[in-house]
Formats: structure tokens, sequence, C-alpha cells
């Protein structure tokens, strides 16, 4: 059954506005996710869904209507909103006419799913969402098992890391922690530990990467701190000219997590 | 000489603020960029400089005092602000002190600069200045020749393009043009025209490239529309698994350029 709601401050509207901020974001252990590809990435990830809220005049696509249909007939909550609340919840310039409202799912760190074999990626204090998201979105598309994001990592659920990611937070497993629990996974996981620097010897595009991996990246502004340093077994840097002295953070991930991944691919064809 | 203005209203100051309008930016035929990095790059790269502004409070380093002298030196008009004039006109959340305002600098299609040979890179239509600054940085990172914007391309000059390109907008030469504009510059430079496309048989990370290449990369929603894809001799696809069905474009066109010039280093070596 739809319901209808007309008042911006009925508070299931609220409910959801609220979720913009981290704060009620991290206490409710929700998300709020806008348009098609994001919403659809839910759905078919099984990500746990609460409350669908759409507006059927900007909702013009067929994909667009199975979502609400798949939604009613799972169950879910579906609210039908006019276009100036939808609009006053989404962020994006053109809304699709869709958003989800769904429960957070962080990975248990010592789970089977959390210490599978392959390339993992673990990002120190990242601070852009934007960021995030694309990493996540990479980290989907070359089959990475995971990601671990340590210490003052910006937040996996904020709206603008989910749009970056198209949903693929849904479907990239997650967790938290700090340096002593990343010791602590590493002693379950075993990857061998890779690290990027400037200064490393090594060039990233001639190594010979293993099998089960951690890619540890420093943040946008300090880069990799000495403690996470200590822990890596290798290092690798990503030759650069001209006057640039970095990369953007999301492009050298995608950079050292593709060239692993040419390497896997190439050896199990 | 440095003259101190202490009026949001004065006309200089509001001539800067208006800089982050694109029309008023391409009417001036001016930029705005903001914080160390980005003026430093403006200076290094010799980028025409009109005036310089500056907080002393904020501006802490000694390599922000070295840039307010070389401005002085070099007879460029120099403006001391307080702090609220220069949180007026900065974007960023916590402004570093310094502004610079100064002339863009577009490269003159079929001079000697833009026919070189090397790594290219054309974008259509790129939407999102934090890709456009992104791609920037990565072709400054690479050696890349230059860049290319092809149609309703946003603006290299936008502030925010400016800061994801960490100030290599200054370094890395780029015109804009349309399709017929593009088959004169390839008529000129007779690079070897490369596209990207997920339908495309050949595996990016496989092929040998050339040593005088275009990278012609699609727009963020619609990929490469069919008049460029004509144009092109060679298409490749970056494999993807897992959920996702695209990556990041500021992401595939790094991907595609270091593979590019990871090769031609280690032909070069």
């Amino acid at each position: 059954m739809i319901e209808r709601i007309t008042s911006l401050s009925n508070p299931r509207i609220l409910h959801a506005r609220k979720l913009y901020d981290l704060k009620y974001r991290r206490q409710e252990s929700a998300f709020i996710a806008e348009g098609l590809k994001s919403v659809g990435q839910a759905f078919d990830s099984k990500a746990e869904i609460r409350t669908l809220i759409f507006n059927p005049d900007q909702l013009s696509s067929d994909f667009g209507q199975s979502l609400v249909d798949r939604a009613s007939q799972a169950g879910i909550q579906v609210i039908e909103v006019p276009a100036y609340i939808l609009e006053s919840l989404a962020r994006k310039d053109k809304p699709q006419g869709i958003l989800a409202v769904g429960s957070q799912r962080w990975s248990v760190f010592d789970s089977e799913a959390a210490t599978g074999q392959g390339i993992w990626v673990a990002l120190e204090s990242v601070q852009n969402p934007g960021n995030l998201g694309t990493i996540i979105r990479t980290c989907d598309a070359a089959g990475a098992k995971g990601l671990i994001l340590l210490d003052e990592s910006t937040d996996p659920y904020d709206p603008a890391a989910i749009k970056a990611s198209m949903g693929s937070i849904f479907a990239v497993p997650h967790f938290k922690t700090g340096v002593d629990g990343l010791r602590h996974w590493l002693g379950l996981s075993k990857p061998v530990v890779i690290g990027t620097s400037d200064k490393a010897q090594t060039d990233y595009s001639q190594y010979e990467y293993p099998g089960h991996l951690l890619f540890l990246m420093g943040s946008e502004r300090q880069g990799l701190s000495g403690r996470y340093l200590d822990i890596c077994e290798q290092t690798l840097a990503i030759p650069m000219q001209g006057s640039a002295d970095s990369l953007n953070l999301a492009v050298a991930t995608a950079l050292v997590v593709y060239q692993a991944y040419n390497q896997l691919r190439s050896k199990t064809v």
C-alpha cells in the first residue's frame, strides 16, 4: 500500500531529511540514497530498505516504476510525495524522483566475508566523501573483497559518498577500525600489505602483485602516516613528472588496484 | 607596494568575487585561484597574475610569505585584506590566506605547443568541474602534452576545477573546440585516436600504445557519442566486474593515460 504525504513537517519526511546529518545518521544506523542508480543498486545488493519515497511526475522511466513495484511487493513502506517534498530532500540538481531510506550494513570484522582472499583496500583518514565514494565504485568494478576505513575517515553513508559510489557502497563489504584493529585483522586475513609513497623505490607498474593483498592508502593531505607505513611489507611509487607532486587519492587508489586486478585477470585466464 | 582594503564593497573585491560567476569569468578572460598550492603553481607556470589578495594572519607559512614577496617584486598589484574579506572570497573551509586573480591562458589551436608528440586527452562535454580538475592534475603528472575540451565542457577555470587540478591548470596546455575543429587539429597533429567503450574488444591493459596518441573520453552520463566514436581508430575497454557498470570519468581517464605513460616510460629507459 502506498501512503501519500503532502506535509513537509510530516515525521517521516523530517526523519529522512535529518539523515543528511552525520550524527543522526550514525544514531539511526541508517542512510538516505538518491536517484535511480543508487536506489536500484541498494535493491540489487539486498540492502535493508526501510522506506521508499517517490514523486510519480519526476519518476518517468520504467525502471523507476519497477523499483516502486518491487518495494510494494516486498512489503516496504512506500511514500508518494509531491515534487516540492522530494526536492526538499534531494541534493542533486535534477532529482530523479526517487529516494530510499535504509539500514547501514557494516561487515563483521572477523567474519568469513571480511577475511576473503583477493584485493583489499584500507584508507587512512580519508576526508572527502566524493573521493571515498569514487574509491568504493572502483573497488566494486575491480572485484575488490572489501574496504577498511581507518581512524577518522569520512562516512561512506554520507549522501555525497553514496552518490559518488553510484550505489556500490551497497555491494562492497566495508568496516572501520584503527591501527590495533587493523593489526588484529591482518593476523586473521594475512594479506601482503602494500603502501604507496612517492619515496618508494619500486614502480607500481613493474611490481608482481600477490593474489591476496591489502593496499594501504594515506589521506588526501598527509599521505600515509608512520604508524601505517611501519605495517607495510612493500611500498610502491606511482611515477610523476611535470609540476604535479601528487595525484588525487581516488586516482592513485584506482591505479594500484587496477594494476593488481589486471595482473590477476591475466593469470586466471 | 601593498594596498590595504577593508571594505567588502571595494570595486577590486567585487571584481574578484564576481569571478566565481562563469559569464563574468569568460567576459574578463580571468580566473580566481585559492590556496598556497594553486597560487604557487600559477606563479611557477608563469600564469599572468593581475592581483594577489592575502590576509597576513591566515598566511602563516614561509612559502605563503614568499609568494607575496614575489608578487611585490614583480610589480603585481598586492592587496592586504582582513580575514572577513578573504573568507568572503574563499570557497574552502579552511582558506589558506591567499588568492590570486589572473588571466586565462588558452593554447593557440595550431601552434607548435598544441601539436606536440605524446599523450593527448580530449573530453566530450565533461560536466563536473571536480572531474575536469582531477583529469588536468593527472595529465600534468603523466606528462601529457595537452587537453582538448569538446563541445559543452565545463570551464577549467571554474574555481572547483582549479582547486581539483591543484594548480595544474596553469601547467597543462588546453584549448576548446567542436567536432570540426577536432578533425582539423587531427589533420595537423596526426595522433592515433583512441576511444574507450565498454563494448570494445581490446583490453586497455593488453594494448600496445603508440608514442603519439589522443584519448577521446565521453561525458560522465552519456559516454562517447557516435560522431566521436566514428573518429576513433581504436577503442579500448576497461574490464569491470561486480555490480559497477562504469567507472568515474577521472578514474577511467587516469587508467588509460597511465597505462600509455607506463609503456612509454619503459621504452625510453
